[in-house]
């Protein structure tokens, strides 16, 4: 089995309440790829420029991520992405995009990219998107992201690329913004009409629901003491989430997609408690599968009727 | 066993994008003792005016509540409260309360409700709530409620009557706002300091989580393709919860505490499908039952290691 990304790679300028980083290696699919390879083999697609040296190479290697796929770009620079989060590090606030390298970016996949097994596009632009995903045409999940900004400016092409896949992952205020439909419940269900069987709303703080044929799942965030940067939170859920469907060979039944979230979870949990994808540096495989025996014990009931 | 609450009893004038009510039975006294009688024998406690009639008093019997510690006022009029939600359903604007009878209220309790076993202290001033946990010397459990107005204008007098709780039952929001702490978990932490040994959360359309000592649960709200009015939710919610922990004997270890926050989301997810406690009137134990399950299912995870 094997899995690919296409999405950023980025250097991030951060600053939290609790610290800040002037040029933290970042972008989606950096994210994405560092938190699936503690579960299979990924593939990250994207452009960097003459910037991003064997330093960022060697984090990536170090954790098993194939870099084949990485785009380097003569002459160009990486794209670069600034901001500062507000005192409850709920809104990210945007102090500078340069997009450099990926302004002209074109998905060239090799070979052994497009005959991935699962497929995550990440946030990019949904005609980008579509193009990766046409490339990949024995894929046995598709999965994407994407964001207000898309839904906005761009919002027949990302209809029309969630057409083609079978799983979206967005957070729930994008879901009800793509669907103008208030209610969750319902904003899935149109999602799922759009064409994908699989509906997973990111909540943040308050965890992730899943929505499928076999009904509703939701689980709580893992409580944490200390938070001090959720940039890339979203994308670990997602590559924690996809690299364990991808090491079960693609299965996503009931029982095999809630697990898949609990890990997803468990791994952006992790990563909010440092500063961009640091924590990955000494996460380990121990950590992990403890984490989220925790969080299967946090939401269980047992089910003992009142009397 | 049994429960004294002592709380509003009020009229509403209720409008949400889905209908409005001119004149709807509420007050969190009145929402907590109907969700409660589906498991145990309520006494709430509060005034009301001339206008509550026969006909309020009979919708509380036909649920078994007795209403022998409901002081009528000679010549007053009962607590009114007019509000508006906005089309997503999270925010209510006030748009008048008229105090009425309640802004006299010396609680006063009969001996019946002075010996309940369970005690709750909805969302009143709070030195009233202290002066009611005062006279119910012998109870087992005493939860509280509270809300921002009295956390910024009476925050001494909350703290002390913090103190002489055991459970606190609050918005997230406002348990973050008590405690000037951001994070949720330091912020329960901060409160179970300050005496109650259980911290609840109640986060809206997300569920609601717990805090003990023996650490964390969280349950998300159950799925509602159909919301009409929010009034009442929250009080609903700890109707549920405390009625079925008066139920277990006051019985309130980590398996019954989860139950309790089960039952109290399952009969708050009812409770917001129709304006006011109308869908008291209908509801069933059959119902109750069947959508706790139902949450029990939707958030079990199998602990399965990945490979």
């Amino acid at each position: 089995m094997s899995l690919t990304v296409v999405g950023s790679i980025a250097f991030d300028a951060i600053k939290t309440p609790f610290g800040e980083r002037d040029r933290a290696l970042g972008g989606s699919a950096v994210h994405f790829s560092l938190a699936a390879s503690f579960f299979t083999e990924v593939r990250p697609v994207g452009p960097v420029g003459d910037d991003f040296g064997d330093a960022e190479y060697e984090v990536l290697r170090r954790h098993g991520v194939v870099t084949d796929d990485i785009e380097h770009v003569e002459g160009g620079r990486t794209f670069f992405w600034s901001g500062e989060y507000e005192w409850d590090l709920n809104t990210a606030n945007t102090l500078d995009t340069q997009l450099n390298v990926f302004g002209d970016f074109e998905p060239k996949l090799s070979d052994a990219s497009r005959n991935c097994d699962l497929l995550f596009l990440a946030n990019i632009q949904p005609d980008l998107q579509r193009e990766v995903r046409e490339q990949c045409g024995g894929v046995q999940i598709a999965a994407l992201d994407s964001m207000n900004f898309w839904i906005e400016s761009t919002r027949d092409a990302l209809l029309r690329t969630i057409a083609g896949v079978d799983m979206v992952l967005m957070n729930d205020a994008e879901l009800r913004m793509l669907t103008e439909e208030p209610n969750l419940v319902k904003a899935a269900a149109a999602v799922r009409g759009m064409g994908p069987r699989i509906v997973i709303a990111k909540r943040g703080e308050y965890g992730a629901a899943l929505f499928t044929e076999d009904g509703f799942f939701a689980l709580p965030a893992y409580p944490l003491e200390t938070v001090r940067d959720p940039t890339g939170a979203g994308d670990s859920f997602a590559g924690g989430l996809m690299g364990y469907l991808d090491s079960q060979g693609g299965n996503a039944d009931g029982g095999t997609l809630r697990r898949a979230m609990t890990y997803g979870s468990t791994l952006a949990s992790f990563w909010v408690e440092e500063f961009g994808c640091e924590r990955a540096e000494r996460l380990t495989r121990d950590e992990i599968v403890g984490r989220s025996e925790q969080c299967t014990h946090m939401t269980a009931i047992d089910s003992v009727p009142a009397t």
